[in-house]
């Protein structure tokens, strides 16, 4: 029999579609394409290569080297194609009176994650993706303070199938200037679920994980990662901080560490278990001016890019998992990686 | 500049990448990869394997023939692998006081939309098509008259980059026992407009799209069809009665045959000028027992699969769409098909 499961999060129902399941190890595992010998050398990401990129906004580099040449290990700079750019009108306005608009405002930049282009945060060293989260939160705190940006998404696109064709292991950062409603209507479940019960929702839900512990892959002192009750798709799994924060700009430095730790640990037990699958990773923070927030609370989304989005996800928005969640996460508990 | 603008309807934002952005022209025309010559004898589909799906639901087939032996044009069976099943208890559970479940009730078939295994809605006689809409139309009455259910979703997922590994031409129906989140916030959008305007939005979105008419793709008598302003993927298409009507289930004889025909025109125009694109769409339509809303409206969303969901579209909901809706509107009605 098939399940509906709804996210208290979000009110999202899923099918765990338990006549369609696959177990964990059944799960194809296909090996992503060679790349073209050739590719490193055209890679703007590369060490090396920083003239194929716009100019540095920021870099992790050593002692006496340049902007804009080696020496770098994490480095920052502004996409060549942006979604939005930083210079215009703040305004909405209107087409026929009807139809909204508004300049494509924002800022779009590219985290390049290491000097080198074979690797991936599941094989790099600890103390490189402690670097990429310290740069994360560096970042988000700069584009967070600008006032003209509402909204500051940081997220990561790895293999064909996850929307990025670019090898070179990098992260993206896009500030909005508006609210969009895909983060509004989590921000209302929410308040409502804090008016109701004077508890941030989130704080509950990960009271429940640990009390049901069958999801949860993982928890250290300030973290806890787990397969979602409602996963949406197969291994889906969030990365939340167990202390109440609405806003990924209080992150610490040893927090960025430790979350530094558990992500890297959650995406080596996918590499080793499912070889290397596409991912998408999205961290959701609260809107820029709603830091304290007491109802929000910021968390990572991880998504394997497992199964097919069609028709039904379209039309209705409910997703269909082949996956039964509690499977998935006792499955990746158990890799060693 | 890139613009973002808002779907009145869902007031979902998305940017129109200017600076990424192709000609229409310019799309990827990949031809889909050729079928296992093998495929046809193994398609539970083709006309001649009745035996390998389960009993045939309903059929338009000629007099004298069986059900479940070759003669129909038009074969409804359920699905193998159904993502919800008919009986069961529609109560809603919680899990330690916080997660809601409920059993997989609904019911999930697929429309055979033709004997033979290689035509497409394109590629076929328009009386086939209509054909396909009528059986859409009996459908989609039969099922939303069951009080167990809420929503009636009809949809196609065409070829593999859609959700589909079947290439035989099917549709695929599926009633809910729950209206998602997906639907209901399109529905308070409607309602919101309807009691600040007194008029329904998609019956203003018509007559705004055709005064701007550099959008509109076909109009008919009582259909038209249109790129959205705020289309979310190049080519993105809305096919929409004109008459204000909530529920798919008061279309008519005479305009299921015209829907057909509009729609066999839009997805000729795409085959030829695209090289057959993947593509979903789906109808949208109000819950069932709010068949005579005046203010939803039922209409057909139709997106090629042109453009890939990345992170960015997962956490902010908001799509990059690297196609200007005006230019693809251009294109596609030039395209003679």
């Amino acid at each position: 029999m098939p399940e509906l499961r709804q996210n208290p999060a979000t009110k999202e129902w899923v099918v765990i579609a338990t006549e369609r399941a696959k177990r964990p190890e059944d799960f194809p595992k296909i090996p992503p394409p060679p790349e073209d010998p050739n590719a490193i050398d055209r890679c703007p990401f590369c060490e090396g290569h920083e003239k194929m990129t716009p100019a540095e906004v920021f870099a992790y580099r050593s002692y006496g080297t340049h902007p804009n040449e080696p020496g770098w290990w994490i480095r920052i700079v502004p996409n060549m194609f942006p979604a939005l750019v930083p210079e215009g009108n703040l305004e909405r306005f209107e087409k026929e009176n009807f139809f909204r608009y508004m300049e494509g405002i924002g800022h779009h930049e590219v985290l390049i994650e290491h000097p080198h282009h074979n690797y991936s945060i599941a094989t790099m060293e600890q103390k490189q993706v402690e670097e990429i989260f310290l740069a994360y939160r560096d970042r988000y705190i700069s584009l967070c303070a600008d006032p003209r940006f509402e909204m500051v998404l940081i997220f990561k696109n790895h293999g064909a199938g996850a929307g990025t064709s670019v090898r070179h292991p990098h992260s993206q950062i896009i500030a909005t200037a508006i609210t969009p409603q895909h983060l509004r209507h989590r921000l209302e479940e929410a308040m409502r679920y804090y008016d109701d019960n004077g508890k941030c929702l989130y704080c509950v839900m990960i009271e429940k994980e640990r009390n049901a512990k069958e999801r949860v892959l993982l928890e250290t002192d300030n973290f806890i990662a787990f397969c979602p009750f409602a996963s949406k798709s197969p291994f889906e799994t969030w990365i939340i901080p167990k202390r109440h924060d609405a806003c990924f700009n209080s992150v610490t430095v040893d927090d960025s560490k430790e979350l530094a730790y558990v992500s890297r640990m959650i995406l080596k037990k996918l590499h080793v278990s499912l070889n290397d699958p596409d991912y998408n990773y999205v961290i959701y923070s609260s809107p820029c001016r709603e830091k304290a927030s007491d109802y929000f609370h910021w968390h990572i989304q991880l998504v394997p890019r497992i199964s097919a989005v069609a028709g039904f996800e379209l039309g209705s928005g409910i997703f269909i998992n082949t996956a039964i969640p509690e499977e998935s996460a006792k499955f990746l508990r158990e890799v060693q990686a």
